[in-house]
């Protein structure tokens, strides 16, 4: 792994390295000194075009945990609002040698872009609807561990706005590369026409949810969603697609990327359940974090691209 | 002491092991290196609703100079603006194991709540109109400083705008506590009717002041004043309340939290005059910071809260 | 080296040790960990009351491979928007006993009037149209890096918007002070009349550039400039001052403090040319950065101070 820019670029045996070293940075999270020495001495630049404190915060505190440092680069305030081209900001970044750099931005592709401007390993925070892997990772990484290392066969539930989504791209991907059985489902005109090419099946109706081992639901943006004619109402949607207690069953493993618009995707009642685990998702993207900063930067995969880099 | 949520939480005793604290800390900040190992790899989150540079940055000192890492949410950029409730974004702060939350809020109780949310520390930064516990650690550490440990009788009157003030109402309790006589002074539209069962006198007259020991001016937010209709004008009000040289005697110590509006609660003249330790009350920021933060995470008083925390 | 307020504070002898020792830093810079222990424990704040992504977070880096802690504050969110006097501002963090402070703001003279209100050693990163050193120091290290240690007599031009230039005013300076030869040229609406005074030529005519040995192109800040009736049209500021392919030679090297507007005062081919060495003075940056703050706060120059301080 030279960068992570989307689940496509990953094999199964990536995702399994990147998870299992998630796993021992587990062990480190539960001690009471949190921190191991693994990135000391290497830097880890942000470049942030939308604002995000929780994917940025994540990302800065996996840092901070291999001791590496960090620094952030904003829209807000940069030469970015001076009107400098994403070439000429990359450039400049590129050039204070960053081991790293974690990317989210509006514009699909642009990790891709960034990737060919300079030799740090890039780190895809999101961008536009395209992908957001890192969430992927930490999604598959909790379902692990509340079903078990071998997901093969399970099914998975997305539930919502998959149209505006990059989670749930992405998300399906890792699922159908890990042979999980993913259904997405929502109002048809929250559904792209072309989301089956993932590999996934596709329903507006969410009665069958209850086969489901895991229900991911999505979050609405509903205020952009009801001005833009693509939602009813709230409370036609919520009757029809709200995640709540009636349309679960006590098996069933409940996720949400956050923020939760609680009442409307989700009801308030299950937010607060035993069986939702959106607070563990957030704990595991600490982890998995770590694991991607330290398998780009100092795992067994990055061995090749490290000796290039010493003979440059 | 788990958290420090309100002064009210502190024993006299407390207040004596956090003070003792600081002045060990104060030691190290006169040291070349002002940094100790103390509370390496611990991590510390901010999280604030309310701008301030001040006590923010005062915290992240605090937190460098111990050696823990820190990393800040602030309201803006973050799911806060996407409508996310408080209990759902401290759900999200507490599973990144934070070891300690700095909260800032303009309600009133809100690190009350933050506290059943999570097992890490709570430090109240400020708390709507209520309270803010650790400026009147830091005042009463300066007040030490001045006229000695024991202030058992002394006389500090708090001049201006009691009504709008956490920090009044921290530092009355906090004086109250270790025997100190209070007397709040201002016009009747700034002082709370109920303020006296905090344990202080009530006076509308200044004349009195000359008699204090210590003079503590309080801001004087003057635009929103004004505009409410609870202050004349201003001329008038630093006619009849402005801390200023003809209404001071020699030997008193005059105080304020900062920032200073000059010729409005405070002349010029006084806050440039050696009686007014305001940069002392800012040192003593830190070092008091340092010392809440060390007793909250690994002081002697920690010791059942992290056992139970490290067998959990 | 007490601070770097002004290139006219600074020996020759003062340019040489800090380009020195930026060199030896540029060594770190190119190793896997790029830290040195060196100003462990120490502090760094910035006060920038100007937006700057790009030299903010150079000197931060710079203070980061230094092992320093560094706290921001800017005037966004802090006491500086509750009309706070600069005055009480510097006091407040000088409270917090930093041992240097760099500072940014568009009024001239800024540093020096901090400068007299701490013991903190003041780094001046922009002070109105005045000066901004560390810039000029990290543009004449990339010039050496290109021609050779020895620039006395080379001709360097400075082509633009002279008359609203920082980045113009300290870099005449230092040329001037090192034995080379400055050409100034722009349209006569952007030249001061007075900037002759600093030692070097005026031209309003570009044809003479081919002579230079580095073509140093300014950012046209064209939005404010066609508003305020200084340039006629973007298009004819391109036709006669516009550095581009034609009017170069091939052996001339071309810099620019960046962000650059392509196709404005450069044209895009040459920004992307191997002539132009833009990204190397980024990276130039934090080295010499790391050279300053080393030399003000641990070099043999602020010995004597050290000392002071150390019995203070």
């Amino acid at each position: 792994m030279k960068h992570l820019l989307s689940i496509d670029d990953l094999s199964r045996d990536d995702v399994e390295l990147v998870l299992d070293r998630a796993a021992s940075f587990s062990e480190v999270a539960n001690r009471e000194i949190k921190k191991v020495p693994a990135l000391r001495g290497r830097t880890v630049l942000t470049l942030f075009y939308e604002a995000s404190t929780r994917t940025r915060s994540s990302f800065e505190l996996a840092a901070k945990r291999l001791s590496a440092d960090i620094v952030s680069f904003s829209a807000g305030g940069s030469s970015v609002e001076k009107g400098e081209s994403l070439k000429d900001t990359v450039l400049t970044l590129a050039a204070h040698s960053p081991d790293a750099i974690v990317v989210r931005a509006p514009w699909a592709g642009t990790p891709q872009l960034v990737s060919q401007w300079t030799d740090a390993a890039i780190i895809n925070a999101g961008d536009g609807k395209r992908e957001h892997p890192t969430q992927a990772l930490l999604d598959l990484f909790t379902m692990r561990q509340q079903l078990g290392a071998d997901l093969e066969g399970r099914s998975v539930w997305i539930i919502g706005d998959v149209a505006h989504s990059r989670v749930a791209r992405s998300l399906i991907r890792i699922l159908v590369l890990t042979g999980v059985h993913v259904t997405v489902c929502g109002p048809p005109t929250l559904i792209p026409p072309d989301i089956g090419a993932l590999g996934c099946d596709v329903t507006y109706d969410i009665s069958g949810m209850s086969d489901a081992d895991v229900v991911y639901t999505l979050r609405l943006q509903h205020e952009r969603m009801t001005a833009a004619g693509l939602l009813p109402s709230l409370g036609e949607y919520a009757a029809r697609y709200q995640v709540n207690a009636p349309r679960l069953s006590p098996n069933q493993v409940v996720m949400h990327p956050g923020p939760v618009n609680r009442g409307v995707e989700m009801s308030g009642e299950v937010v607060d359940s035993p069986q939702a685990v959106i607070t563990m998702q957030v704990k595991a993207g600490v982890v998995v974090r770590m694991a991607v900063l330290y398998e780009l930067l100092a795992g067994s995969r990055s061995d090749a691209a490290a000796k290039e880099r010493a003979l440059a």
